[in-house]
């Protein structure tokens, strides 16, 4: 780590001389592969970009100029370089340092990212800002091709073009996103890759590296040469962007001359850059999708530490045994075959099944089309990506009452991804979606009931939304609307989801202190209402809930407002949620316990809430 | 109208005689101006595109092919020849036609429409289906270039070109949207309409439909010397879409000859036809932005009946004054200047407007981007549109705090446009964007004072949302978050925005029967609660609040939650609301009527809750 040690900033990498950038990056793969294998994130996509990010670090000064990482999970290198590679064996621990670019960290992040395709826009605004406010730092956005099959990139990349704004777009092409990648833009970005240019760029610049140091002080002559080799008519030029590509992404010189060059355009301009994801990893180079996200693994052979088996799995196996059985059945992901546990169902139904790219939009709407003429499409999706279809839900889907189902993933607190992927906010925006029904299976076999409910049961929109991971002590199947678990006489206890199993863990210990707690599982969170519940509080006169989700539209406040519209008289109710929900990245229980929704927290309000019964009892003894 | 008496169906339309599809297009003309001058509705866009309507039912049986109009403004023709011209009087109105494609109107209408860019994957997922099921029936999507500027068009164009599924999109290129278009594709679009092959291609096809009456027979080597001519190298081809094109939109033997040809190529096909907004109509062509959606004019000058004034205008007056006392105010539009009220700061502050496309996701972000840098964006954009920047809301500003304006229109019923535009599920959706602070002024001044505040004294984001056209009786200005407007002791009636009108009539009405309300005018309806309101129902025990939105996550229901959170005994509740918010086309009086949200039903409701009062003093005389 000879070189990586003398590496705090932008300006110690330009510093260096030519001869040390190699080196340097081998440093960085070492010290990514040793620090990622134990405490687990994204590898591929970082092995790939280390090139990349010195270069851009050799021209640009991250302190002042804007460097925007779309998805944000490929800015490991940055945040190496960038004065955080002491904290590394922190990284997405719960106070830790963030898997993803956070302005809070460091002056050199310019702004949060988590959620595809979003970076062009953002650097936009930023370049309109910078050139309103007349000052003159310079704004680049790093955007993978899976990210630019998001129709948010096309809108950013048309915006760009409009604008005239100088602001250089680097299009880093490792030939997919997370899953291979699909669509119209894949076959465009393959016929850029075949093109001559690329091959004759290279001898030439090569040969004009040895001879000049200085090569991006070229003169014009080469440069409108170099132009004529480098920019054929394509979507981008057509468009109206400036094009030059595609450049070899894992040899810094020619990438700093080709991102000055880009820069001395002043206009907005697209970089083609060619890497190849898991770089320098035998393992990574041959499975990138298994080290996208990954948990601790051995670095020398690349093993990766065994996990239990997880809802998502069961919803795979699910969904095939129940495809098996009625051929109306397909599947649908927005680019996460494998996350979502999809890949065996891609595999035994190909015909069935669709990847509709980085796209929830699109694979909303194009669900609501086969609803409509009479397929039964499950749209597959992770909760906080899934956010991106909420017009579509409404307007698409359930104006017309079609028959999607909605399979969503990553529901509640996802831990180590953080505040841009934890599934918070669905359950609120799931019952704005008319006539949603909305499924929270708590254990495996209520998933596996209540999606079989959900495709053959429902009429009209239906979700199922669960965690990631797998289930707790709860592993019965109650896959009824509302479910009373444990009878009490005190206090009524609400949940949902595997919350279940922190609100059995809380009755067990009000017990010993002498409350009487009555356990409601929640199965179904509407578009009905809780008129068990309710009952249960007018019994009991006392209301705790804890959810795992922000506090707007959560299930408390719907089973209060639900429980005084009927004049129930309630003695004391006590909501936990994620309040406003930003809940930073972080193990799932520690976040649990922190913003005090777990069994811990639930025997404590529920104790409060009971003081005066104590009272009362005392009083009378 | 000799000829159009005939026509019932698309079976009519290809009865006809080639001589008789010009007189036949020339009466549909007359018709429609005839109508929409009555009714008020979409003139321009319809009139653009008669022939293409006709040419389509030349190839298409509505009745069991699917026929989709992307946004559906421009479907009236359709509606003409598939058998409800004689309802054409109640277009727009309540109980009466709607003026988009509705499938519970017609089978010919395939699916639901409203909002733009949707089409291409609907009509995708409709192929997906058929092919699934051994079926044969042809899919076609009809998308303006305006709706191309979307996202979500791309996602479907890119999805498509993956599937290889027979599909023709028809690309209904009028050079603009409602507003002129923008961005990267009217470029694209600029460059594909000056091409030599549309020349050429009408020369010879006209050569050619003068000597065969069944021209579409044509014999292959014909086709592949067409295909020469108008197949280009574009970025649809790059997709890997067939593409044909440009084509004349208003000769239907010409249009039906080239979709004939695009379904006997059995795969994704782009249709690029050139139309004229307006055509024939010399007002309508000549400013088809008035006409785009208009309201009763006078046939044949063109002239308009007069509104009075609206929020927009407000808005829009408000900003100018804003912006020329701090020069960090930006406005952004998604393709509505005009309709937003953005048209005068557009024309004063060139440098300081953008106008985003038909993309709300992409002008949230490009704003959160510019927030990120210091300047202070507005947002303009319509209640319904927005719900398509629901995760760039979270993600890209509310994560980070940003300080972004977001004025929303059209919030409420807005009456004749119906289920896809009315603005009620805002109060929803923003109130679970973190720190999202949501004012809702009642009257025009109120709207001046809080659109300072939201700009001014609002950290984080801010969104201030109001109605389509003007204000009520209540013109004077409380712009703080809670306002006791008129004391009472019986029963506490809340409300915000126009809605305030309803309250304060009920309440007069109220004291007439010896009931006396109290109303409270809630102006910031989150982040924070409403302990004012609360305070009132402890006071009153009886609560009636009237919202013009859906019931999910309805400020009644929040109040109601906060009030039993406090322990406060509430003998009464009504929450009068649009309940799960599917309300179709039509006058808002009407709608608000009908749905029991208006000031009779406000009284009736009160009335009910007081009933004990009443029975109680009785009981004691």
């Amino acid at each position: 780590m000879a070189i990586l040690e003398r590496i705090h900033s932008s300006e110690d990498i330009k510093k260096l001389s030519d001869n040390e950038l190699e080196p340097l990056c081998a440093e960085i793969r070492a010290f990514l592969v040793e620090k990622v294998s134990r405490t687990g994130g994204h590898l591929a996509s970082n092995l790939g970009t280390v090139e990349l990010t010195v270069a851009l670090h050799r021209v640009y000064d991250s302190t002042r100029d804007r460097l925007l990482f779309d998805v944000g999970h490929q800015s490991y290198t940055h945040k190496i370089i960038t004065g955080r590679r002491d904290r590394f064996d922190t990284l997405r621990q719960y106070g830790g340092l963030s898997g993803f670019p956070k302005p809070y960290e460091s002056v050199d992040d310019p702004f949060v990212a988590g959620h595809a395709s979003d970076s062009i826009s953002v650097a936009l605004g930023m370049a309109k800002a910078r050139t309103l406010a007349g000052e003159d730092y310079r704004v680049a956005a790093v955007i993978g091709d899976g990210a630019l099959t998001g129709g948010l990139a096309y809108e950013g990349l048309a915006g760009a073009a409009a604008s005239g704004e100088p602001l250089v777009i680097i299009l880093n092409d490792n030939e997919m996103s997370i899953d291979h990648n699909v669509g119209g833009i894949a076959k465009l970005l393959q016929k850029l890759r075949v093109r001559p240019g690329y091959i004759s760029f290279k001898r030439w610049y090569r040969g004009l590296l040895s001879g000049l140091p200085g090569v991006y002080h070229m003169t014009h002559t080469a440069k409108e040469w170099l132009k004529g080799k480098l920019l054929p008519g394509n979507m981008f030029s057509a468009m109206g962007l400036e094009y030059i590509g595609p450049v070899n992404g894992h040899d810094v010189r020619a990438l700093e001359t080709v991102i000055r060059w880009a820069e001395e355009m002043e206009k907005p301009v697209i970089v083609h850059v060619l890497t190849k994801k898991g770089k320098g990893c035998p393992y990574a180079e041959e499975h990138p999708e298994l080290y996208h996200g990954v948990g601790p693994f051995d670095p020398e052979t690349g093993e990766i530490q065994p996990v239990g088996e997880s809802f998502s799995d069961v919803f795979g196996r699910t969904l095939c045994r129940l495809a098996e059985r009625d051929k109306r059945v397909a599947a649908v992901t927005a680019a996460m075959a494998l996350g979502t546990g999809l890949d065996g169902f891609a595999k035994k139904f190909p015909d069935r099944f669709i990847d509709a790219g980085i796209a929830e939009g699109h694979a909303a709407a194009m669900a609501a089309g086969m609803a409509k003429q009479g397929a039964l499409p499950v749209f597959a999706v992770y909760s906080s990506f899934f956010q991106r279809s909420y017009d579509m839900l409404i307007h698409d889907v359930a104006l017309q009452k079609l028959h999607v189902v909605f399979c969503v993933d990553r529901a509640g607190i996802v831990g180590s991804d953080g505040e841009t992927h934890h599934g918070i906010f669905d359950v609120d925006y799931l019952n704005s979606v008319p006539g949603m029904t909305v499924f929270c299976p708590a254990s495996f076999r209520e998933l596996e009931d209540m999606l079989e409910q959900a495709l053959f049961a429902c009429t009209g929109p239906a979700a199922v939304r669960y965690p990631r991971g797998g289930e707790g002590r709860y592993t019965a199947s109650h896959p009824e609307a509302e479910t009373l678990l444990r009878p009490g006489r005190d206090l009524t206890l609400a949940c949902y989801g595997t919350m279940v199993n922190e609100a059995l863990s809380a009755a067990d210990a009000l017990e010993k202190q002498g409350i009487s707690a009555e356990v409601i599982k929640i199965g179904v969170l509407g578009p009905a209402g809780f008129p068990q519940t309710v009952v249960s509080v007018a019994k009991t006169g006392r209301f705790v809930m804890a959810e795992e989700v922000c506090a707007a539209g959560c299930v408390g406040q719907r089973v209060l407002a639900e429980a005084a519209s009927a004049g129930t008289e309630i003695r004391c109710a006590r909501l936990l949620n994620l309040g406003e929900g930003l809940v930073p990245h972080g193990d799932r229980a520690l976040l649990m316990r922190d913003y005090g929704i777990d069994a811990r927290a639930i025997v404590d309000a529920a104790a409060c809430c009971c003081r005066d019964r104590r009272e009362d009892e005392e009083s009378q003894t």
